[in-house]
Formats: C-alpha cells, sequence, structure tokens
C-alpha cells in the first residue's frame, strides 16, 4: 500500500498548511479550540478523497487545497458539536475540546468553522459545490439526531441504523468525492459515480469503525475497548447482540444504556459475549456489500494513477486494524 | 406608523408559509424543537429587512420571500444556540428550547436550520449572496465568541462593546439589507448603502434592546427587570455603570457576576442605582449615532413608499418600549 502512503506523504503538507493559514485567520477564542482538534489528527480523508477523485477525474491545478481543507474543517466542526452531545471524554487518546475549552467554546467554535468552511467553499463560485457542502452538512446534522432518536426507540433495526450512518458519515464523504469531480468539470455520469463511490465508502468506513470500537486494544484508539457501549450508543455490533437476546434482557439493556446505569463488570460481560460471538466480524461482513458498490462505481472512472490509489483506499479501510 | 404596520400584515402570511414549509421538511426530531422558538415570534425584523430592501430598490417578483424566511432560520439558528450557552430559562415569556426539548436537540437543530438556510440561499443561484450569508454566520458566532471571552476580561470598553454588538447583531441585519439588493440587482453604490443602513440599524437596535433590559415592565419582556445583569451579561447600560464605580468595586462585582453569585439585594440594588443615574437612556442617546448613519444611507436610495417604510423602522427601533 505504498501508493497510498506516498500519494499521502507528498500532498499532506498542502493541506496541513491551508489548514493552519485558516485557524490563523480565526477569532483568538476559537483558535485554540480549532487547533487541539486539528491536532488530534485523523487521517485528513476527507481532504484525500477529493483531491484523489479530482485527479482522477483529470484536474491537474492546485487551487483544489483550500476546498480539501474546507471538507476536513466541516468534519472538525461536526466532531467538536458531537462530542459536546456525547459527552465524550477523549478523542484520539486526547481529552476532548470541551472538557479542555468549555462547553460554550467548543459549540460556538463548531458554528464559527461551519461558517468559515462554507465562505471557503463559496470562493469556488460553483453553485453545484455549494449546493452539494450545504446538503452535507444538513443532513450530517440530520444523522446524528436521528441517532439520538433512536436511542429513545429500542426497537432500532440494521436498516434504521444503517439510515442513520448514511446520514452521519456518508453524506460528508459523498460530497468529499462529489465536489472533486465538480472541480474536475466531470460528466453527469461520473460525478454520479464519484457521489456512490464517496457515500458506499463512507457507510463501509462507519461500519469498520463500529467493529472496530469492540475488537481494538485500548492503546491503538486511545480509548477503552467497547467505549461505544459505555457511551450509550447503538452501533451494528450491539445491535446484533440484542437481536439474540430475548425481549425481556433487550429492553434492560437498552433501559440501562439510556439512563448510564450499566455496571463495569455488566459492561465486560457483554463485551465479551460479543467477541465470542464474533459480532466485529459479522460487522466488517456487512460492510462488505458497501465496499462492493463503491469498488462497481469506481469502474466507471478512466483508467489513472489516481483510480488505483481510490481502490487502495477501499483496500484500505476493508483491513484497517486501528 | 399605520404604513409599516400594513406592509407588515400584508407580507407577514408569505413569510410565515415560507417558514412553515421549511419547517414541515425538517426531520421530525427538529420539526417540534424548531417550531417552539419560530412561535416565540418576534417581529421577524430580518425578512421584513430584507423585502422592504429588495422593493426599495425596484424588485418586484414574489420569488423573495423563501430568501426572508431563510434569513430568520439562520436568526433563529443562533437564538437556540445562545440560549444554550447563556443557560436562558426564558425567551420571550416562553421556557427555552433547551429545557424543553433537551440541549443536545437544540444544538442540533441549530446545526440543522444553520445548513437547511443555507441550501434555500442556494437556490437563488447568486455567490454574492451566499457570501454575504456565510459571512454574516461567521460573524455571528464570533460575535457571541467575543462576547463570552470579554466576561473574562474586566477591562471591557464602549468600544469593545460595540465590536462585539457588530458581530452578534450587526452583521445579519447588514447581510439582510444587503442580500435585498443583491436580489434587486442594485448597483454597487446602492448596495453597499444597503449594508450601512443595515449594520448600522442593528447596531442600535441591540443598544435599544440592551436599554429595555433596564426600564422594561416584566410583563411586557416576560422576563424580570435586569434579566442581562442575572445573566451575567456585560452590556452597554452596565458598562456606564461600572465606569463610575471606583476600580475595586469594579472588580468585585464582576468577579461576582462571573461566578454567578451576585445576591437578589446586591442585583436589586444595582438596577436601582442605574435607574437613578439614567443609564438606560444615556444607552438610547448612544443608539442615535448609529441610527443617523443609517438614514443618511437611506438618503441614496431613490424615492419610493418602501423608502419611507424603511426610514420609519428606524423611528420605530428609537421609539420602542418594548
Amino acid at each position: 500500500m505504498s501508493g497510498i502512503h506516498d500519494f499521502i506523504q507528498s500532498n499532506l503538507p498542502r493541506i496541513e498548511s491551508c489548514l493552519n493559514e485558516t485557524v490563523a485567520d480565526l477569532n483568538p477564542l476559537v483558535k485554540p479550540v480549532v487547533s487541539h482538534i486539528l491536532e488530534a489528527g485523523g487521517k485528513r480523508l476527507r481532504p484525500m478523497l477529493c483531491l484523489l477523485t479530482a485527479r482522477a477525474l483529470g484536474y491537474e491545478k492546485d487551487d483544489i487545497y483550500p476546498l480539501a481543507a474546507a471538507l476536513e474543517l466541516i468534519h472538525s466542526a461536526t466532531l467538536l458539536h458531537d462530542d459536546v452531545l456525547d459527552q465524550a471524554e477523549l478523542r484520539r487518546g486526547k481529552i476532548t475540546a470541551h472538557l479542555v475549552f468549555g462547553v460554550n467554546e467548543a459549540v460556538l467554535a463548531g458554528d464559527a468553522l461551519l461558517a468559515r468552511a462554507s465562505e471557503m467553499v463559496t470562493a469556488y463560485e460553483s453553485l453545484p459545490l455549494m449546493r452539494s457542502v450545504s446538503r452535507a452538512i444538513y443532513w450530517t446534522a440530520a444523522g446524528e439526531i436521528q441517532e439520538i432518536q433512536q436511542l429513545k426507540n429500542p426497537s432500532l433495526t440494521v436498516d434504521n441504523y444503517l439510515e442513520i450512518v448514511e446520514g452521519k458519515t456518508g453524506y460528508l464523504l459523498q460530497t468529499c468525492c462529489q465536489s472533486g469531480a465538480i472541480v474536475a468539470g466531470a460528466s453527469e455520469v461520473l460525478e454520479r459515480s464519484a457521489r456512490l463511490f464517496g457515500l458506499n465508502l463512507g457507510i463501509a468506513f462507519q461500519l469498520v469503525d463500529d467493529a472496530l470500537d469492540y475488537s481494538m486494544s485500548p492503546t491503538s484508539t486511545g480509548k477503552p475497548k467497547g467505549g461505544d457501549l459505555r457511551e450509550g450508543k447503538l452501533t451494528l455490533p450491539l445491535i446484533f447482540f440484542l437481536q439474540q437476546l430475548e425481549t425481556r434482557k433487550q429492553e434492560e439493556l437498552l433501559s440501562k444504556m439510556k439512563n448510564r446505569d450499566l455496571a463495569s463488570h455488566e459492561q465486560q460481560a457483554i463485551i465479551q459475549a460479543m467477541e465470542d460471538l464474533d459480532l466485529s466480524q459479522k460487522t466488517r461482513a456487512e460492510s462488505e456489500r458497501y465496499l462492493q458498490i463503491a469498488r462497481e462505481a469506481l469502474h466507471n472512472f478512466p483508467n489513472s494513477k489516481e483510480r488505483l490509489l481510490l481502490g487502495e483506499v477501499l483496500e484500505y479501510i476493508k483491513d484497517r486494524q486501528d
């Protein structure tokens, strides 16, 4: 997988410098909050997908970097808000921003980032681009909302959950690929393929993430195994677990999760039972369906080095262990 | 003032129906939160200013209503977030949304509204319009941020405060008038006049609002007199009050406000002292400077019925008692 590694290495400095320039220009109160969330790192998956799609579809100019950076900023803004809403304590091993700087600061930094990112996108003077980004922001919020709503509903099905994932993770990744296609002036058919590729890659990415939460060692996630269970998050591995319980036990577990009333030994027992049932693996198997749709969408792209790299991204998601 | 009253009466149903259509289309979890904040009412000042400016500059088509409604939705989104951040309990006599529906719901409803409003603006296919709206959202958040920041700074000057007001209230009202001008295809000079008019009207509006907080009867505001003092908000009347205290007393009061440690009898004594010093009136006098700049900007508009009505809005702001 050195191809994608080389691509990231050679493009990351440009992305980081766009991010740093934007941060430097923010209000002094927001600046440290935004720096904190950006320094937590992550894979810069969103900018890389925008860049790779644009290059794969023949766009060679360098003025695409601020757009790629804007997409990362939108992602960071949603992380700031999510961590407040989830009352999360750690993100990638670092104390979350709202605990370091305060809830008000984290909420407003998210608002300011969303607005600033929209402004950066406006500079491209493309209405389809603006529309795609506004919609992605709306659907990301709507996905989070649905997630909260579903926690109050004990009969969450796999389909409901996939709809939530489509919203909270899929649409922004769809927009990352679509925006690369728009900037490249791609045909309608290719733009549609880029959308399909991004959306399905996004769903698969989230499902693998959910699987990893129950299978990784604490050192690599920066948080203990089963963090989603502790935070009361209903993800696919846990839905599978609930499905094989009898109704009374289902209701008992959901009610304890909702009230954050699950004792530590109960959590451990559930996590162990899930391991015995191999539910992380079952979740990864589910993600394969979406990876396959993404692979097929990619076939429509013209042959290029970057098309191969986009294919590598899919394999990276499939196999990732951290 | 029947002219402006008639204008509002004849245009309000169209604005309300656009607002209702947008709400109907939102995610079921967000819908009641947004309805709650919209039903708290208010004067729909922002849509009316957009509409009046567009009409004054010769735009006659009815496709402007969704834009006017989008500006009200942006305002509503900022109110939802502000009330969370201020831990406010009442807005216009109604329990605030985060207390009725939950903090998470209120934050996400705000996010979803901002994104949906941006999408509505995108439909006008005008980049200057998009840019103006994105900037207004950014500056509104930045103004709020500065407000929080300044509370930590005991030496807040009148100039610092006016800068905050420019951000948290002025820029969105500037964008309301500017967007009416953009839709009307106004010349650069007229668009600039519309911006100046909106910004200065906005600053004056906020200052009168600050003055009213210390001078109104509880029945008309829906909250007790001096609510800003209780919520730890440093507004212009209180800055005037602080200015005539000796340094030690200033620091004592600010520290008590910051820690929400001001006893009820102390609050009453301060409110009474401020009344004796006529600081509400002094604040209103300060707003007159901005009203005058707005009046002058309005002189550049061509003569029309709506120009007269925009002038009436300024007089309404000057004289308003609730």
